[in-house]
């Protein structure tokens, strides 16, 4: 078969790098262009020395026909703006996965009030796959537009999946308590992201409200066939990757035993080669699963009462975002999903 | 007045030099002697270099006639040697501060399941108040041995407090999700608190159940003057010190207006000088109160639901113990409570 | 004596919260006015929590009248501010300390050519006094002018002084490998200074020359009294506050003793309250003197050379700006020295 | 070509886990064998959950018989146990790579003197072969035996290589001032390397002798052919991974252009996958070489004088051991030197 041709449309992020990183090396995959309008004729590899080596690409300001000769086109750019290219795209030929947020609800007058803009190409929405392959499997495997899910997303709704199919927890009262490192913040100058602004303390924020909570929602519905109540708060946390997702449930039946409860994710996730359930009785840290694609829960059930504690962890940026992304190219190209992001995860 | 004759016993560890830190320069206080078996003979400023200047102590041995001219002794040791002390001590006329957790269950046979040991002078438990002064300032006046509380518990409780007290939320079902920066963990040697083990990830640690479970569910319990039904989940953050409790409680009235519980914090510790009860909207982080005696609230209801968010930080190693250990000292003696703990939080 | 009344122009970086977390606990100063252009109108603790319920000032843009009541400024804005203001402060009789490095460089075509600027005030830069008070304790008893000295000349300086008054070493080929927490670079928004930018790595900066090179030029070549050839290469370390200097020279007598060139260091620094020289054989880490106004020093000859190592630890936003300034302020107003920055060093 | 069957002495610190990351997915590599006295019976996924999914071994006692069926034996155990083992695996004919000091210093009275051990077998010294491909490329196509180099030594000895060979500079005086991160001091329980004892803190140690320092200077005698005077300084830096060494050499000649020397290290590091010389002006972050087995390295010229100034990064566990035992393994066995270690560096 002959490789993939990539474009990426805005690499200068931190989900850009990981991009590269990962599409550099993979074996199917040829990255033919990279556009950034701020870094337009500036060496890839001098913005990001790590890539030194593996690309002589460099930054070209986005034109219409850039991507006339592209297979799929990975959007890394902020919400809005990959709206504003995929009709073309498509009508091209080009497949296109959305890692912002352009894509991700369904229902286009709520996607406005959370992210303030009248959307471009609302017609597109319905037709737009969620790229979360544990859940939309099939569909992505013809999906010529994926919208690819945002990180607490990922890690909250691979944590709740087997517990709210099966049916077992109330779903009218769901809290997710999670924490992101600060590259899910991103590249943008700032100085609320500031070294000397986050590090050595830790924070919630957004708390009234997340873009990422009628996502979360919207996910958790549909699997439950029904509204749930979800309460969730984000927190911020000195380390560079990672999302630690502490979910709280209560059984319907509370001397339920956790080892039944645990038998459910097993059997849930068996054939998924990206998420691993723990023994029972196991916290994931977040460094189990640094710099991979791999989503790691453990289950808990609190002394006495009936209220199960889950914990998921991802990396934020692979498995929340560009690692994931590349999984849903490999799905939509029929490779193997776990074709260059297999690797183990960097410890320490 | 004459200086408090302070004595300290085991003051090698995070909770030990952050007692020195405060004592030495404590215009009341007169640090007389400071006990180690496994440093004896070596200069404090020695073991650390950030007090020279400061005193020209050197650790001795405990021996039993060591505190006879001590007016109060500070036990920063490990759980189960201040019970061993504290009968002597007493009998004295010594008064006995404990930062560990020999005196903090009023249930001895709780005590003993949790801390897996038995207890040594149980008859004095009873005696023993708990020294969250905003709890139980008229009891410590008068106290000749004071338990100092755990970082969790007094993090959780102040956050918990008003909201029990005025009988608002339901006591069965709280959550208590909490965070801790590593100082927490002590000084022992060890590989599961190395810097390469904790650095750039974080993870929940004993769900199943910890030793500071039974102690905030004594506190709540009492407020409540009911069981409480508590979830209590402590999670390793990699920073050094801090406190970050995210509470969650389902208001009794789900459309009470935030604005009416925010009242009720206000009111409660008007008159607390070390409880700083945000504006509405705040998301106070730890490092607001990092090296300063100061607890932070925030208050949030997560959006069209009952749920109650309340956000409540600390300093682990001041409020959460040196700080709060001292605020008792100077309470026991007539003190303003405030004395030598006062200084603004440092930043960054 | 009644307070001093203090000004501070642009107090909303890092060297700003310094000054004011020391300032509104100093016993001896009340802070009158803080001025800042972009936060004008703001409490100062909402822009800094950590300093709620120690100051009720907001910030309030800068008037030609606003410190006409003033003993004292504080200047901590971007380099060539200060000098805009300093001629119109002193024909009031208000004292400026600039913590900036407008004032600092007596040869104004240097400091033009390395600050890019023209002098608005060049001659007052002959009047400054650089405020570095183990050298000009005698000018500054009666300066109306302070240039407060940079964080690397400060450490660099105490570090080499003994050893080039005392001409025991080589002056034509000194080294000062230099390492820097990050609020050294300021609170200004910028990609560079994120958090997820320079955690977890280490790098050199600005080889090819630094600002701080012609300061430390000039305080090393009046010492010597003659001109010396300085090697300065400064470096970013994954901290928050800090400077260590490793300093390298050559002794002219290779075998000299280090007792001997320890026992100068020691007699040099004996009255020196923020100068600690350690026992021989001692490696100072940073963190022994966090949040003080210490320089601790240790002293080193490489195995069988005439090599000597200095190593001196200050922390940057105290003994290297805002502690300093206040110690220049005590000076200038005839008070003990330490008054206000005499607290020791927080560990950890 | 039939895998290399692979045995593993001493797999759980850093430096195992990282052999087990890279080997794991290296397409020539099978692990047979993992042994470890304290951790025997338990499987290697349980101590390294990143590890989950990658293997089944678990880790087993060390026999005599063990590795009999192993093509070559990687020792990552402390200093001193790699030569008790030697004798026999040669003599079996499994080849052996040392990641401990015990065959690196070629004179044993000097090795026995820094170690503080008798060597068991200093017949085996000499036909060791230093494993750093760079300077012993040919020798390491037939080795048997192979000393892997230390971190400070991998990134000193390439950063100083080709200035020593062209005999550019004053080898009498050599200054390496090297900072690593703290997994270089290892998986032990120590006090000294808690997260909370290094955290927000840099310094210095050993500054009177570190082991490092013989290797280095046999590294640099024999390219100079010429006893050389070097002065080492080691710091601890608070990050996972990485070393800097900041180099500082006097021209010969002061005034040749840096550019001429830009050009010699071109030249010599041209055929060299492992080693990128910068353009001029750049200052190499430890980070564009995390988890990858890179070494990049800036030149600057002191500004006017005739000082080198040579920045040289790697990754400790990587070029600085796992990698670089890998990357001898593959010269060992006629592979490709770059297989299974060719991944781009992870940013951020």
């Amino acid at each position: 078969m002959s490789k993939i041709k990539i474009g990426i449309i805005g690499g200068t992020g931190y989900t850009g790098v990981e991009l590269l990183r990962l599409l550099l090396v993979h074996p199917n995959a040829d990255v033919v262009l990279i556009t950034s309008r701020s870094e337009s004729g500036r060496a890839v590899s001098e913005l990001f020395p790590s890539l030194r080596g593996f690309t002589d690409l460099a930054f070209t300001k986005p034109e219409p026909s850039s991507f006339n000769h592209c297979d799929v086109v990975f959007s890394a750019t902020p919400n809005g703006i990959a709206m504003t290219h995929a009709r073309e795209l498509l009508n091209k030929g080009v497949k296109l996965i959305d890692l912002a947020a352009d894509f991700r609800i369904k229902d286009v007058s709520v996607w406005s009030e959370w992210y303030g803009m009248t959307h471009a190409c609302p017609e597109l929405v319905e037709q737009a796959v969620y790229g979360l392959p544990e859940l939309n499997m099939a569909l992505l495997k013809n999906a010529q537009l994926v919208a690819n899910p945002g990180c607490y997303p990922t890690a909250t709704t691979l944590g709740f999946l087997p517990l709210i199919e099966s049916g077992l927890v109330d779903v009218s009262d769901l809290v997710a308590d999670t924490k992101s490192g600060v590259t899910g913040a991103g590249r943008g100058a700032s100085v609320a992201n500031l070294y000397s602004e986050v590090n050595d303390s830790f924070k919630a924020y957004a708390v009234a409200g997340h873009r990422h909570l009628p996502e979360i929602s919207q996910n958790l519905t549909e699997v439950a066939s029904q509204p749930v109540g979800l309460t969730f708060v984000p927190h911020l946390t000195p380390m560079l990757r990672g999302i630690h997702a502490t979910l709280y449930a209560n059984l319907l039946s509370p001397d339920q035993p956790i080892e039944e409860i645990h038998a459910i994710y097993e059997a849930r996730y068996r054939n998924e080669p990206f998420v691993d359930v723990l023994p029972l009785g196991s916290h994931p840290d977040t460094r189990s699963v640094k710099t991979s694609n791999m989503c790691r829960i453990g289950l808990h059930k609190a002394g006495g009462s009936g209220k199960l504690v889950v914990l998921s962890v991802i990396d934020n940026l692979t498995k929340g975002a560009a690692g994931q992304a590349i999984q849903n190219m490999n799905i939509m190209f029929g490779l193997d999903q776990t074709l260059g992001i297999s690797s183990p995860a960097v410890l320490p």
